[in-house]
Protein backbone atom coordinates (compact mmCIF):
# COMPACT_ATOMS: atom_id res chain seq x y z
CA UNK A 1 0.00 0.00 0.00
CA UNK A 2 1.13 3.92 -0.45
CA UNK A 3 -0.25 5.32 3.21
CA UNK A 4 -0.39 8.80 3.98
CA UNK A 5 -0.28 10.01 7.58
CA UNK A 6 -1.23 13.04 8.01
CA UNK A 7 -0.05 14.80 11.85
CA UNK A 8 3.49 13.70 12.55
CA UNK A 9 2.98 13.28 16.32
CA UNK A 10 3.77 10.47 18.93
CA UNK A 11 1.14 8.47 17.28
CA UNK A 12 1.37 9.42 13.84
CA UNK A 13 4.78 9.45 14.16
CA UNK A 14 5.29 5.96 15.63
CA UNK A 15 3.12 5.16 12.99
CA UNK A 16 5.32 6.14 10.25
CA UNK A 17 8.35 4.00 12.43
CA UNK A 18 6.20 0.91 12.70
CA UNK A 19 5.01 1.00 8.87
CA UNK A 20 9.08 1.31 7.93
CA UNK A 21 10.28 -0.98 10.35
CA UNK A 22 7.64 -4.08 10.25
CA UNK A 23 5.75 -3.59 6.42
CA UNK A 24 6.88 -2.94 2.98
CA UNK A 25 4.25 -0.04 2.72
CA UNK A 26 5.45 3.08 1.36
CA UNK A 27 5.00 6.01 3.80
CA UNK A 28 4.40 9.68 3.14
CA UNK A 29 3.65 12.20 5.93
CA UNK A 30 2.03 15.38 6.13
CA UNK A 31 2.89 17.80 9.18
CA UNK A 32 1.15 21.43 9.68
CA UNK A 33 4.94 23.05 10.94
CA UNK A 34 6.48 21.65 7.96
CA UNK A 35 9.96 21.56 9.97
CA UNK A 36 8.92 18.51 11.87
CA UNK A 37 8.13 16.58 8.24
CA UNK A 38 11.31 17.39 7.11
CA UNK A 39 13.18 15.71 9.95
CA UNK A 40 10.51 12.90 9.64
CA UNK A 41 12.24 12.80 6.23
CA UNK A 42 15.70 13.29 7.18
CA UNK A 43 15.64 11.24 9.53
CA UNK A 44 14.07 8.15 7.27
CA UNK A 45 11.13 7.78 9.12
CA UNK A 46 8.65 9.02 6.07
CA UNK A 47 9.83 8.47 2.11
CA UNK A 48 8.71 11.91 0.91
CA UNK A 49 6.81 14.74 2.15
CA UNK A 50 3.30 14.90 0.87
CA UNK A 51 1.55 18.45 -0.25
CA UNK A 52 -2.01 19.24 -0.64
CA UNK A 53 -2.82 16.22 -3.45
CA UNK A 54 -3.98 13.43 -1.48
CA UNK A 55 -4.43 11.34 -4.77
CA UNK A 56 -2.26 8.03 -5.01
CA UNK A 57 -2.79 7.23 -1.51
CA UNK A 58 -4.49 3.44 -0.46
CA UNK A 59 -4.67 4.31 2.92
CA UNK A 60 -4.93 7.88 4.71
CA UNK A 61 -4.47 8.08 8.16
CA UNK A 62 -4.86 11.32 9.93
CA UNK A 63 -3.13 11.83 13.07
CA UNK A 64 -5.12 15.13 14.70
CA UNK A 65 -6.99 16.54 17.15
CA UNK A 66 -10.88 15.50 16.50
CA UNK A 67 -11.20 19.37 15.05
CA UNK A 68 -7.87 18.99 13.16
CA UNK A 69 -9.08 16.24 11.76
CA UNK A 70 -12.75 17.24 10.95
CA UNK A 71 -10.71 20.08 8.63
CA UNK A 72 -8.25 18.34 6.92
CA UNK A 73 -10.65 16.09 6.06
CA UNK A 74 -12.72 18.51 5.14
CA UNK A 75 -10.13 20.47 3.10
CA UNK A 76 -8.42 17.50 1.42
CA UNK A 77 -11.20 15.12 0.38
CA UNK A 78 -11.93 16.43 -3.03
CA UNK A 79 -8.34 15.29 -4.12
CA UNK A 80 -8.24 11.93 -2.90
CA UNK A 81 -9.10 8.72 -5.03
CA UNK A 82 -12.34 6.70 -4.78
CA UNK A 83 -12.10 3.74 -2.80
CA UNK A 84 -9.29 5.20 -0.16
CA UNK A 85 -9.99 4.94 3.34
CA UNK A 86 -9.49 7.12 5.20
CA UNK A 87 -8.98 6.91 9.51
CA UNK A 88 -8.72 8.47 12.10
CA UNK A 89 -7.24 8.15 15.64
CA UNK A 90 -9.13 10.38 17.91
CA UNK A 91 -9.30 9.83 21.98
CA UNK A 92 -12.97 10.70 21.51
CA UNK A 93 -15.15 9.99 18.93
CA UNK A 94 -18.84 11.80 19.93
CA UNK A 95 -20.09 12.57 16.18
CA UNK A 96 -17.10 12.53 14.04
CA UNK A 97 -17.23 9.47 13.00
CA UNK A 98 -20.64 9.78 11.76
CA UNK A 99 -19.90 13.05 10.08
CA UNK A 100 -16.87 12.07 8.24
CA UNK A 101 -18.39 8.58 7.15
CA UNK A 102 -21.15 10.79 5.17
CA UNK A 103 -18.63 13.16 4.05
CA UNK A 104 -16.42 9.91 2.56
CA UNK A 105 -19.12 8.42 1.43
CA UNK A 106 -19.96 11.23 -1.08
CA UNK A 107 -16.75 10.94 -2.75
CA UNK A 108 -16.35 7.15 -2.93
CA UNK A 109 -13.87 7.23 0.05
CA UNK A 110 -14.14 4.44 3.07
CA UNK A 111 -13.98 6.09 6.72
CA UNK A 112 -13.17 4.39 10.00
CA UNK A 113 -12.58 5.83 13.15
CA UNK A 114 -9.82 4.20 15.47
CA UNK A 115 -8.20 4.41 18.52
CA UNK A 116 -5.03 2.83 19.03
CA UNK A 117 -4.93 2.46 22.97
CA UNK A 118 -0.80 3.27 23.36
CA UNK A 119 0.64 6.79 24.77
CA UNK A 120 3.34 7.97 26.15
CA UNK A 121 2.96 10.63 29.26
CA UNK A 122 4.97 12.85 26.54
CA UNK A 123 3.38 13.72 23.08
CA UNK A 124 5.51 14.81 20.27
CA UNK A 125 6.98 13.23 17.19
CA UNK A 126 10.75 13.20 19.31
CA UNK A 127 9.44 10.27 21.32
CA UNK A 128 7.29 8.27 18.67
CA UNK A 129 8.61 4.95 19.07
CA UNK A 130 8.41 2.33 16.06
CA UNK A 131 7.78 -0.31 18.96
CA UNK A 132 4.42 1.78 20.84
CA UNK A 133 1.81 -0.34 19.20
CA UNK A 134 3.11 -3.77 19.87
CA UNK A 135 1.00 -6.03 21.91
CA UNK A 136 -1.51 -3.37 22.35
CA UNK A 137 -5.40 -2.76 21.38
CA UNK A 138 -6.76 -1.34 18.49
CA UNK A 139 -10.01 0.06 18.65
CA UNK A 140 -13.22 0.54 15.39
CA UNK A 141 -16.24 2.22 15.75
CA UNK A 142 -17.84 1.57 12.24
CA UNK A 143 -21.17 2.74 11.40
CA UNK A 144 -23.81 0.31 10.48
CA UNK A 145 -22.99 0.82 6.82
CA UNK A 146 -19.24 0.80 6.87
CA UNK A 147 -17.96 -2.45 4.59
CA UNK A 148 -16.86 -5.70 6.72
CA UNK A 149 -14.10 -5.72 4.11
CA UNK A 150 -13.28 -2.39 5.03
CA UNK A 151 -12.62 -3.28 8.43
CA UNK A 152 -10.73 -6.17 7.71
CA UNK A 153 -8.17 -4.64 5.70
CA UNK A 154 -7.69 -2.23 8.30
CA UNK A 155 -7.57 -4.55 10.96
CA UNK A 156 -4.88 -6.03 9.36
CA UNK A 157 -3.20 -3.31 8.77
CA UNK A 158 -3.28 -3.11 12.64
CA UNK A 159 -2.22 -6.10 12.77
CA UNK A 160 1.12 -5.66 10.88
CA UNK A 161 2.38 -2.70 12.75
CA UNK A 162 2.38 -4.55 16.36
CA UNK A 163 -1.41 -4.50 17.40
CA UNK A 164 -2.55 -7.48 18.97
CA UNK A 165 -6.41 -7.09 20.19
CA UNK A 166 -9.13 -5.44 18.39
CA UNK A 167 -11.97 -4.24 19.72
CA UNK A 168 -15.23 -3.33 17.44
CA UNK A 169 -17.79 -1.48 18.50
CA UNK A 170 -19.85 1.99 18.63
CA UNK A 171 -18.90 5.31 18.96
CA UNK A 172 -21.07 6.21 22.19
CA UNK A 173 -19.74 2.71 23.67
CA UNK A 174 -15.96 3.65 22.93
CA UNK A 175 -16.70 6.74 24.60
CA UNK A 176 -17.94 6.06 27.91
CA UNK A 177 -15.86 3.13 28.57
CA UNK A 178 -12.30 5.44 27.53
CA UNK A 179 -13.56 8.01 29.76
CA UNK A 180 -13.40 5.20 32.33
CA UNK A 181 -9.73 3.08 31.17
CA UNK A 182 -8.26 6.23 30.09
CA UNK A 183 -9.86 9.53 31.00
CA UNK A 184 -10.43 8.87 34.79
CA UNK A 185 -6.73 7.95 35.34
CA UNK A 186 -5.24 11.17 33.58
CA UNK A 187 -7.67 13.33 36.32
CA UNK A 188 -6.54 10.93 39.34
CA UNK A 189 -3.05 11.09 38.51
CA UNK A 190 -3.44 15.06 37.68
CA UNK A 191 -5.14 15.06 41.14
CA UNK A 192 -2.27 12.76 42.96
CA UNK A 193 0.47 14.70 42.73
CA UNK A 194 -1.76 18.59 43.92
CA UNK A 195 -0.99 17.09 47.95
CA UNK A 196 2.10 19.21 49.64
CA UNK A 197 3.58 16.13 50.86
CA UNK A 198 4.91 15.79 47.12
CA UNK A 199 8.34 17.88 48.23
CA UNK A 200 9.19 15.30 50.04
CA UNK A 201 8.39 12.44 47.48
CA UNK A 202 11.72 11.49 46.42
CA UNK A 203 13.58 8.62 48.65
CA UNK A 204 10.36 7.61 50.05
CA UNK A 205 8.22 6.22 47.26
CA UNK A 206 8.43 2.50 45.78
CA UNK A 207 6.54 1.70 42.35
CA UNK A 208 3.04 2.83 43.55
CA UNK A 209 3.48 6.73 43.37
CA UNK A 210 4.97 6.26 40.09
CA UNK A 211 2.38 4.47 38.54
CA UNK A 212 -0.39 6.61 39.89
CA UNK A 213 1.29 10.04 38.78
CA UNK A 214 3.36 8.76 35.43
CA UNK A 215 0.78 10.60 33.21
CA UNK A 216 0.31 13.95 35.20
CA UNK A 217 2.56 15.27 32.58
CA UNK A 218 -0.17 15.33 30.11
CA UNK A 219 -0.29 18.29 27.68
CA UNK A 220 -3.16 20.20 28.82
CA UNK A 221 -4.15 21.81 24.57
CA UNK A 222 -5.09 17.79 24.27
CA UNK A 223 -6.62 16.67 27.15
CA UNK A 224 -8.77 19.62 27.68
CA UNK A 225 -10.56 19.18 24.52
CA UNK A 226 -10.66 14.95 25.26
CA UNK A 227 -12.22 16.15 28.82
CA UNK A 228 -14.73 18.55 27.37
CA UNK A 229 -15.88 16.58 24.95
CA UNK A 230 -16.28 13.30 26.64
CA UNK A 231 -17.85 15.46 30.06
CA UNK A 232 -20.76 13.41 30.23
CA UNK A 233 -18.85 9.93 30.48
CA UNK A 234 -15.72 11.25 32.36
CA UNK A 235 -18.67 13.26 35.16
CA UNK A 236 -19.95 9.93 35.61
CA UNK A 237 -16.98 7.84 35.90
CA UNK A 238 -15.06 10.45 38.30
CA UNK A 239 -18.83 10.71 40.30
CA UNK A 240 -18.04 6.94 40.92
CA UNK A 241 -14.79 6.89 41.84
CA UNK A 242 -15.12 9.95 44.58
CA UNK A 243 -18.20 7.57 46.12
CA UNK A 244 -16.02 4.57 46.82
CA UNK A 245 -12.93 6.46 48.32
CA UNK A 246 -15.82 8.48 50.40
CA UNK A 247 -16.28 5.15 51.84
CA UNK A 248 -12.52 4.39 52.70
CA UNK A 249 -12.54 8.10 53.94
CA UNK A 250 -15.78 7.33 56.18
CA UNK A 251 -14.59 4.19 57.26
CA UNK A 252 -11.18 5.26 58.34
CA UNK A 253 -13.02 8.29 59.88
CA UNK A 254 -15.14 6.05 62.06
CA UNK A 255 -11.62 3.84 62.98
CA UNK A 256 -14.08 0.87 61.47
CA UNK A 257 -11.44 -2.14 60.63
CA UNK A 258 -13.82 -4.51 59.21
CA UNK A 259 -15.00 -1.69 57.24
CA UNK A 260 -11.69 -0.96 55.68
CA UNK A 261 -10.94 -4.90 55.75
CA UNK A 262 -14.20 -5.30 53.46
CA UNK A 263 -13.20 -2.65 51.29
CA UNK A 264 -9.81 -3.94 50.46
CA UNK A 265 -10.87 -7.38 49.75
CA UNK A 266 -13.76 -6.69 47.54
CA UNK A 267 -11.21 -4.36 45.36
CA UNK A 268 -8.83 -7.19 44.97
CA UNK A 269 -11.87 -9.98 44.27
CA UNK A 270 -12.91 -7.11 41.41
CA UNK A 271 -9.28 -6.60 40.24
CA UNK A 272 -8.69 -10.72 39.89
CA UNK A 273 -11.87 -10.92 38.39
CA UNK A 274 -10.72 -8.68 36.22
CA UNK A 275 -7.21 -9.99 35.73
CA UNK A 276 -9.10 -12.93 34.70
CA UNK A 277 -11.42 -11.18 32.31
CA UNK A 278 -8.47 -10.25 30.11
CA UNK A 279 -5.82 -13.78 30.18
CA UNK A 280 -9.96 -14.94 28.64
CA UNK A 281 -10.86 -12.65 26.50
CA UNK A 282 -10.28 -13.29 22.96
CA UNK A 283 -8.02 -11.00 20.03
CA UNK A 284 -10.96 -9.76 18.59
CA UNK A 285 -14.56 -8.48 20.43
CA UNK A 286 -17.05 -7.63 18.38
CA UNK A 287 -19.62 -5.06 20.86
CA UNK A 288 -21.57 -3.85 18.32
CA UNK A 289 -23.05 -7.58 17.31
CA UNK A 290 -23.44 -8.49 20.97
CA UNK A 291 -25.70 -5.44 21.05
CA UNK A 292 -27.82 -6.24 17.92
CA UNK A 293 -28.03 -10.07 19.17
CA UNK A 294 -29.81 -8.54 22.43
CA UNK B 1 28.40 -11.67 58.54
CA UNK B 2 25.52 -14.46 59.96
CA UNK B 3 22.02 -13.01 59.16
CA UNK B 4 18.98 -14.40 60.73
CA UNK B 5 15.93 -13.42 58.83
CA UNK B 6 12.63 -13.82 60.92
CA UNK B 7 9.51 -13.87 58.26
CA UNK B 8 10.39 -15.86 54.43
CA UNK B 9 6.96 -13.99 52.57
CA UNK B 10 7.61 -11.24 49.50
CA UNK B 11 10.29 -8.92 51.58
CA UNK B 12 12.51 -11.78 53.36
CA UNK B 13 12.27 -14.55 51.33
CA UNK B 14 14.13 -11.81 48.09
CA UNK B 15 16.04 -10.32 50.99
CA UNK B 16 17.66 -13.97 51.48
CA UNK B 17 17.71 -14.24 48.02
CA UNK B 18 19.91 -10.72 47.26
CA UNK B 19 21.93 -12.07 50.49
CA UNK B 20 22.90 -14.70 48.28
CA UNK B 21 22.93 -13.54 44.93
CA UNK B 22 24.90 -10.22 46.01
CA UNK B 23 27.12 -11.16 49.59
CA UNK B 24 28.99 -12.68 50.83
CA UNK B 25 26.77 -13.43 53.95
CA UNK B 26 25.46 -16.21 55.69
CA UNK B 27 21.59 -16.29 55.95
CA UNK B 28 19.54 -18.36 58.43
CA UNK B 29 16.15 -18.26 57.78
CA UNK B 30 12.98 -18.19 60.47
CA UNK B 31 9.45 -18.94 59.65
CA UNK B 32 5.98 -19.67 61.24
CA UNK B 33 4.85 -21.77 58.95
CA UNK B 34 7.81 -24.30 58.74
CA UNK B 35 6.99 -26.12 55.31
CA UNK B 36 7.82 -22.30 53.77
CA UNK B 37 11.65 -22.33 55.73
CA UNK B 38 11.88 -26.04 54.03
CA UNK B 39 11.18 -24.94 51.16
CA UNK B 40 13.37 -21.89 51.09
CA UNK B 41 16.17 -24.90 52.33
CA UNK B 42 15.72 -27.04 49.36
CA UNK B 43 15.55 -24.11 47.15
CA UNK B 44 18.78 -22.52 48.51
CA UNK B 45 17.67 -19.56 49.33
CA UNK B 46 18.86 -19.94 53.15
CA UNK B 47 21.72 -21.95 54.89
CA UNK B 48 20.45 -22.99 57.71
CA UNK B 49 16.81 -23.16 59.35
CA UNK B 50 17.01 -21.16 62.68
CA UNK B 51 15.47 -22.61 65.76
CA UNK B 52 14.57 -19.95 68.67
CA UNK B 53 18.23 -19.54 69.79
CA UNK B 54 18.99 -15.98 67.92
CA UNK B 55 22.66 -16.31 69.14
CA UNK B 56 25.35 -16.34 67.19
CA UNK B 57 24.15 -13.45 64.60
CA UNK B 58 25.47 -10.29 63.58
CA UNK B 59 22.11 -8.91 61.99
CA UNK B 60 18.39 -10.05 62.51
CA UNK B 61 16.00 -8.91 60.06
CA UNK B 62 12.10 -9.43 61.03
CA UNK B 63 10.47 -9.31 58.01
CA UNK B 64 6.91 -9.75 59.64
CA UNK B 65 3.69 -7.94 60.30
CA UNK B 66 3.94 -4.83 63.11
CA UNK B 67 2.43 -6.96 65.49
CA UNK B 68 4.28 -10.02 64.91
CA UNK B 69 7.53 -8.08 65.00
CA UNK B 70 7.11 -6.73 68.44
CA UNK B 71 6.00 -10.14 69.41
CA UNK B 72 9.14 -11.90 67.96
CA UNK B 73 11.74 -9.60 69.25
CA UNK B 74 9.91 -9.98 72.90
CA UNK B 75 9.99 -13.91 72.43
CA UNK B 76 13.75 -13.95 71.08
CA UNK B 77 15.55 -10.79 72.61
CA UNK B 78 16.61 -12.94 76.12
CA UNK B 79 19.22 -15.43 73.24
CA UNK B 80 20.51 -12.43 71.30
CA UNK B 81 24.42 -11.92 71.34
CA UNK B 82 25.67 -8.20 72.78
CA UNK B 83 25.44 -5.72 69.98
CA UNK B 84 23.81 -7.79 67.44
CA UNK B 85 21.91 -5.36 64.94
CA UNK B 86 17.83 -5.87 64.87
CA UNK B 87 16.00 -4.55 62.32
CA UNK B 88 12.48 -4.13 61.06
CA UNK B 89 10.73 -3.57 57.87
CA UNK B 90 7.08 -2.72 58.59
CA UNK B 91 5.33 -0.41 56.55
CA UNK B 92 4.19 1.84 59.24
CA UNK B 93 6.33 2.76 62.60
CA UNK B 94 3.91 4.47 65.22
CA UNK B 95 5.99 3.82 68.25
CA UNK B 96 7.22 0.54 67.35
CA UNK B 97 10.97 2.20 66.79
CA UNK B 98 11.12 3.63 70.25
CA UNK B 99 9.84 0.30 72.01
CA UNK B 100 12.26 -1.92 70.19
CA UNK B 101 15.08 0.24 70.67
CA UNK B 102 14.42 0.19 74.39
CA UNK B 103 13.27 -3.31 75.19
CA UNK B 104 17.13 -4.38 73.21
CA UNK B 105 19.19 -1.68 74.64
CA UNK B 106 18.31 -3.24 77.90
CA UNK B 107 20.08 -6.41 76.56
CA UNK B 108 22.94 -4.52 74.98
CA UNK B 109 21.05 -5.38 71.53
CA UNK B 110 21.29 -2.36 69.02
CA UNK B 111 17.54 -1.60 67.50
CA UNK B 112 16.93 0.47 64.10
CA UNK B 113 13.52 0.40 62.28
CA UNK B 114 13.97 0.17 58.13
CA UNK B 115 11.42 0.18 55.27
CA UNK B 116 12.42 -1.46 51.81
CA UNK B 117 10.50 0.42 49.48
CA UNK B 118 9.89 -2.24 47.36
CA UNK B 119 6.72 -4.19 46.62
CA UNK B 120 4.69 -6.39 44.62
CA UNK B 121 0.90 -6.76 43.57
CA UNK B 122 1.35 -9.90 45.27
CA UNK B 123 2.68 -11.43 48.60
CA UNK B 124 4.66 -14.31 49.67
CA UNK B 125 7.89 -16.48 49.19
CA UNK B 126 6.97 -18.04 45.98
CA UNK B 127 6.98 -14.24 44.40
CA UNK B 128 10.12 -12.96 46.17
CA UNK B 129 13.08 -12.16 43.63
CA UNK B 130 16.52 -11.42 44.56
CA UNK B 131 16.40 -8.12 42.24
CA UNK B 132 13.58 -6.80 43.91
CA UNK B 133 15.40 -4.17 45.70
CA UNK B 134 17.50 -3.23 42.31
CA UNK B 135 17.56 0.88 42.40
CA UNK B 136 15.06 0.97 45.27
CA UNK B 137 15.02 3.39 48.58
CA UNK B 138 15.83 2.66 51.31
CA UNK B 139 14.32 4.30 54.89
CA UNK B 140 15.78 4.23 58.16
CA UNK B 141 14.15 5.84 61.38
CA UNK B 142 16.87 5.49 63.98
CA UNK B 143 15.85 7.53 67.44
CA UNK B 144 17.84 10.12 68.67
CA UNK B 145 20.40 7.64 70.98
CA UNK B 146 20.94 5.36 68.30
CA UNK B 147 24.81 4.96 67.03
CA UNK B 148 25.79 6.75 63.89
CA UNK B 149 27.97 3.77 62.97
CA UNK B 150 24.82 1.13 63.54
CA UNK B 151 23.04 3.11 60.72
CA UNK B 152 26.06 3.26 58.39
CA UNK B 153 26.53 -0.68 59.28
CA UNK B 154 22.74 -0.65 58.06
CA UNK B 155 23.02 1.05 55.36
CA UNK B 156 25.90 -0.53 53.62
CA UNK B 157 24.23 -4.00 53.73
CA UNK B 158 21.14 -2.45 52.37
CA UNK B 159 23.44 -0.87 48.88
CA UNK B 160 24.98 -4.47 48.89
CA UNK B 161 21.18 -5.97 48.33
CA UNK B 162 20.69 -3.47 45.83
CA UNK B 163 19.02 -0.34 47.21
CA UNK B 164 20.69 3.14 45.55
CA UNK B 165 18.88 5.94 47.91
CA UNK B 166 18.68 5.85 51.88
CA UNK B 167 16.72 8.50 53.48
CA UNK B 168 17.40 8.86 57.76
CA UNK B 169 13.82 10.33 59.18
CA UNK B 170 11.84 10.08 62.10
CA UNK B 171 8.88 7.60 62.63
CA UNK B 172 6.97 10.55 62.48
CA UNK B 173 7.92 12.00 58.90
CA UNK B 174 8.01 8.38 57.49
CA UNK B 175 4.22 7.39 58.25
CA UNK B 176 3.47 10.79 57.17
CA UNK B 177 5.40 10.47 53.82
CA UNK B 178 4.18 6.82 53.81
CA UNK B 179 0.75 7.75 53.58
CA UNK B 180 0.88 9.75 50.98
CA UNK B 181 3.15 7.91 48.61
CA UNK B 182 1.93 4.42 49.16
CA UNK B 183 -1.12 3.89 51.08
CA UNK B 184 -3.16 6.67 49.44
CA UNK B 185 -2.04 4.59 45.86
CA UNK B 186 -3.62 1.66 47.48
CA UNK B 187 -6.63 3.50 48.31
CA UNK B 188 -7.23 4.45 45.34
CA UNK B 189 -6.25 2.04 42.84
CA UNK B 190 -8.92 -0.52 45.01
CA UNK B 191 -11.43 2.11 44.53
CA UNK B 192 -10.89 2.67 40.79
CA UNK B 193 -11.90 -0.77 40.39
CA UNK B 194 -15.22 -0.03 41.39
CA UNK B 195 -16.84 1.51 38.84
CA UNK B 196 -19.28 -1.23 36.51
CA UNK B 197 -17.16 -0.02 33.36
CA UNK B 198 -14.88 -2.34 34.45
CA UNK B 199 -16.58 -5.46 33.08
CA UNK B 200 -15.55 -4.04 29.03
CA UNK B 201 -12.20 -3.00 30.28
CA UNK B 202 -10.30 -5.62 28.08
CA UNK B 203 -9.81 -4.08 24.80
CA UNK B 204 -10.45 -0.78 25.75
CA UNK B 205 -7.14 -0.15 27.81
CA UNK B 206 -3.92 1.08 27.38
CA UNK B 207 -0.95 1.74 29.57
CA UNK B 208 -3.03 3.85 32.00
CA UNK B 209 -5.75 1.54 33.59
CA UNK B 210 -3.25 -0.84 34.24
CA UNK B 211 -1.06 1.59 36.43
CA UNK B 212 -4.06 2.78 38.58
CA UNK B 213 -5.09 -0.70 39.40
CA UNK B 214 -2.18 -3.26 39.12
CA UNK B 215 -1.77 -3.13 43.56
CA UNK B 216 -6.01 -3.84 43.92
CA UNK B 217 -4.94 -6.91 44.11
CA UNK B 218 -3.13 -5.95 47.94
CA UNK B 219 -3.93 -8.53 51.16
CA UNK B 220 -6.53 -7.17 53.04
CA UNK B 221 -4.62 -8.92 56.08
CA UNK B 222 -2.06 -6.41 56.15
CA UNK B 223 -3.31 -3.68 54.67
CA UNK B 224 -5.96 -3.33 56.91
CA UNK B 225 -3.71 -3.24 59.85
CA UNK B 226 -1.28 -0.92 57.73
CA UNK B 227 -4.02 1.78 57.10
CA UNK B 228 -5.65 1.46 60.62
CA UNK B 229 -2.22 2.04 62.36
CA UNK B 230 -1.75 5.61 60.26
CA UNK B 231 -5.29 5.93 60.18
CA UNK B 232 -4.60 9.62 60.62
CA UNK B 233 -2.02 10.65 58.11
CA UNK B 234 -4.07 8.52 55.33
CA UNK B 235 -7.33 10.32 56.01
CA UNK B 236 -5.39 13.71 55.45
CA UNK B 237 -4.35 12.65 52.34
CA UNK B 238 -7.46 11.04 51.10
CA UNK B 239 -9.20 14.40 52.06
CA UNK B 240 -7.08 16.72 50.25
CA UNK B 241 -7.12 13.90 47.34
CA UNK B 242 -10.74 13.98 47.43
CA UNK B 243 -10.57 17.68 47.41
CA UNK B 244 -8.71 17.92 44.16
CA UNK B 245 -10.88 15.76 42.11
CA UNK B 246 -14.01 17.25 43.42
CA UNK B 247 -12.20 20.55 41.61
CA UNK B 248 -12.53 18.02 38.33
CA UNK B 249 -16.11 17.49 39.35
CA UNK B 250 -17.19 21.42 39.60
CA UNK B 251 -15.25 22.25 36.09
CA UNK B 252 -16.49 19.49 34.13
CA UNK B 253 -19.98 19.80 35.61
CA UNK B 254 -19.45 23.80 34.52
CA UNK B 255 -18.38 22.65 31.09
CA UNK B 256 -15.76 25.18 32.44
CA UNK B 257 -12.93 24.20 29.88
CA UNK B 258 -10.67 27.17 31.14
CA UNK B 259 -10.61 25.55 34.48
CA UNK B 260 -10.29 22.32 33.40
CA UNK B 261 -6.91 23.74 31.32
CA UNK B 262 -5.52 25.36 34.50
CA UNK B 263 -6.16 21.77 36.51
CA UNK B 264 -4.33 20.57 34.20
CA UNK B 265 -1.59 22.55 33.40
CA UNK B 266 -1.66 22.86 37.38
CA UNK B 267 -0.75 18.86 37.79
CA UNK B 268 1.27 19.09 34.90
CA UNK B 269 3.97 21.47 36.13
CA UNK B 270 3.43 19.77 39.80
CA UNK B 271 4.76 16.70 37.83
CA UNK B 272 7.29 17.83 36.14
CA UNK B 273 8.96 20.04 39.39
CA UNK B 274 8.61 16.65 41.25
CA UNK B 275 10.83 14.46 38.49
CA UNK B 276 13.00 17.71 38.48
CA UNK B 277 13.24 17.17 42.15
CA UNK B 278 14.09 13.19 41.87
CA UNK B 279 16.58 13.52 39.37
CA UNK B 280 18.62 16.65 41.57
CA UNK B 281 18.01 14.75 45.33
CA UNK B 282 21.10 13.09 46.83
CA UNK B 283 21.35 9.54 47.42
CA UNK B 284 21.26 10.04 51.00
CA UNK B 285 18.94 12.18 52.68
CA UNK B 286 18.94 13.04 56.31
CA UNK B 287 16.00 14.88 57.23
CA UNK B 288 16.88 14.35 61.14
CA UNK B 289 19.38 16.65 60.27
CA UNK B 290 17.24 18.92 58.37
CA UNK B 291 14.69 18.97 61.08
CA UNK B 292 17.50 19.83 63.99
CA UNK B 293 18.73 22.81 62.05
CA UNK B 294 15.64 24.65 61.36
Amino acid sequence: MRILVAGLGLIGGSLCKAIHAYTDHAVCGWNRTKAVAEKALAEHVIDEIAGDDCSGFDMIITSLYPELTRKWVRNHIGTMQKNTIVLDVTGVKTDLPKEMTELCSGYGVHYLSTHPMAGKERAGFDVSDENLFQGANFIMTPLPETPKSIIAQVQNFAHQVGFRKFVITTPEMHDRMIAYTSQLAHVVSSSYVQSPEIQFESGFSGGSFQDMTRIATMNEDMWADLFMENQESLSYELDILIQHLQEYQKALANKDREAVYALIRDGRLRKEQNLTNRRNSPSVIDLTKKESNS
